[in-house]
């Protein structure tokens, strides 16, 4: 049997790592740190520091693996997501394979928590197709818990709801009904522009955790150009970035 | 300037804790324990058990004070949690007066994380009021974390939203508009009956991290019976339970 563990790391800062996540870490057979393209470097790189850091175990072995690019010429969306989890979720079983064979524990990092708009779960059930696997999860801080701590302030108002969502519903659908607080997540293109400020409270953060966070908030319609401008400088400084806000409309 | 840290500690597994939990809670001068009342006593016992085990600063003092009850004479639920509020921020600006004056650093481990369902950050704005304070939050494990943790799914649905709610309102107005995966949280009653559950699927979990853990998940009207019965008979057992549980609907 292989047991798989996803190991939820937090969202950059090695001191979001738990205690839970550094003994599953260290009671890991093989560790499987992907490779990514190089402008997310710095993210490959935090995962080796974070199991340089931790990892005292000296049985553990670490494995590196270039993680595949999405089929450009795969043009509907949904598939080519699904030929990618394929090709990553192949790569995890060869190495599997190659290293423990039909016993052990293999480990992954995952950024924030695997439970959140993560894929990693949906391969590791494409991994178990076929092999006598065990899956189980750590859980991590997420961007979203990174972002109201550096904010200090509750998701939530007393008693009400929160829907949490992605950049492209807020853009194609507006703001939903019933809900006054969203977070939105998967933003690559500042749809809180597309929206009516009126009334609007935003908290939006950057590189979450990590030593470049960058925070910002207050009303949609006074703040939204200075987010802008931030996002696009601190995106060509850095070469990637990764954010994350709440709106709250009063 | 008093800096008060509000310390995200997860739902009841020690190994939850995160390092930067650790390192906040031994920075502290003084860290606040509440004496619950007696159902709860084990939580309480939890807090001092964290305490026993990661704080090694012998310069920090730990100070344990008795939560006040809520006013049953406050009819109006929503005063009657304000004024509750009002009196515990007025036991912590005493402690913190008689422990440190006008400066230092005081810890409060909060279950969960401070952002989600939790009044912990809206006391310390209370606290705030007349005194120099800077707060300050760091994030841990949700119950909501620990609960797709346990059964090992993602809470969302590729690119789709999720609400996270109240079993208040699930009661009241039944299934919101426009959302496929809800968590319900605050939940003392099994709101998940008042609900049509064809091609409704459950997640349930209550203890979650704890060694008492128990977790059920099928088709909402195949186990919806049976967590209610589990529910009530952990409930006896225990004196108290903490449940919360996610609805998917096809």
């Amino acid at each position: 049997m292989i047991e798989l563990v996803l190991v939820g790391i937090g969202t950059g800062n090695p001191d979001h790592l738990t205690l839970q996540a550094i003994k599953a870490l260290n009671a890991a057979d093989l560790i499987l740190v992907p490779r990514k393209g190089e402008t997310k470097a710095d993210l490959a790189e935090l995962r080796r520091a974070i199991c340089r850091e931790v990892v005292t175990n000296p049985a553990t072995r670490i494995v590196e693996f270039d993680l595949p690019e999405r089929d450009p010429s795969i043009e509907d969306y949904r598939a080519r997501v699904e030929s990618w989890h394929d090709a990553i979720a192949r790569i995890w079983g060869q190495e599997i394979d190659a290293a423990l064979g039909r016993s052990g524990r293999v480990a992954l990092l995952v950024w924030g928590d695997p439970s959140l708009y993560d894929s990693t779960l949906r391969i590791a059930e494409r991994v178990g197709r076929g092999r006598a696997l065990r899956v189980r999860v750590i859980p991590g801080i997420t961007s979203l818990q990174a972002l109201t701590a550096a904010h200090a302030i509750p998701i939530n108002q007393i008693g009400a709801p929160f829907l949490v969502t992605t950049g492209r519903r807020l853009r194609d659908e507006g703001w939903p009904d019933g809900v006054d607080t969203l977070a939105i997540m998967l933003d690559g293109e500042c749809s809180f522009r597309t929206i009516d400020p009126t009334g609007v409270t935003i908290w939006w953060g950057a590189y979450l955790g990590m030593e470049d966070e960058i925070i910002l908030s207050g009303p949609l319609a006074e703040i939204a150009d200075q987010i802008v401008r931030t996002r696009q400088e601190a995106r060509a400084q850095h070469g990637w970035i990764m954010d994350i806000y709440i709106l709250r409309r009063a």
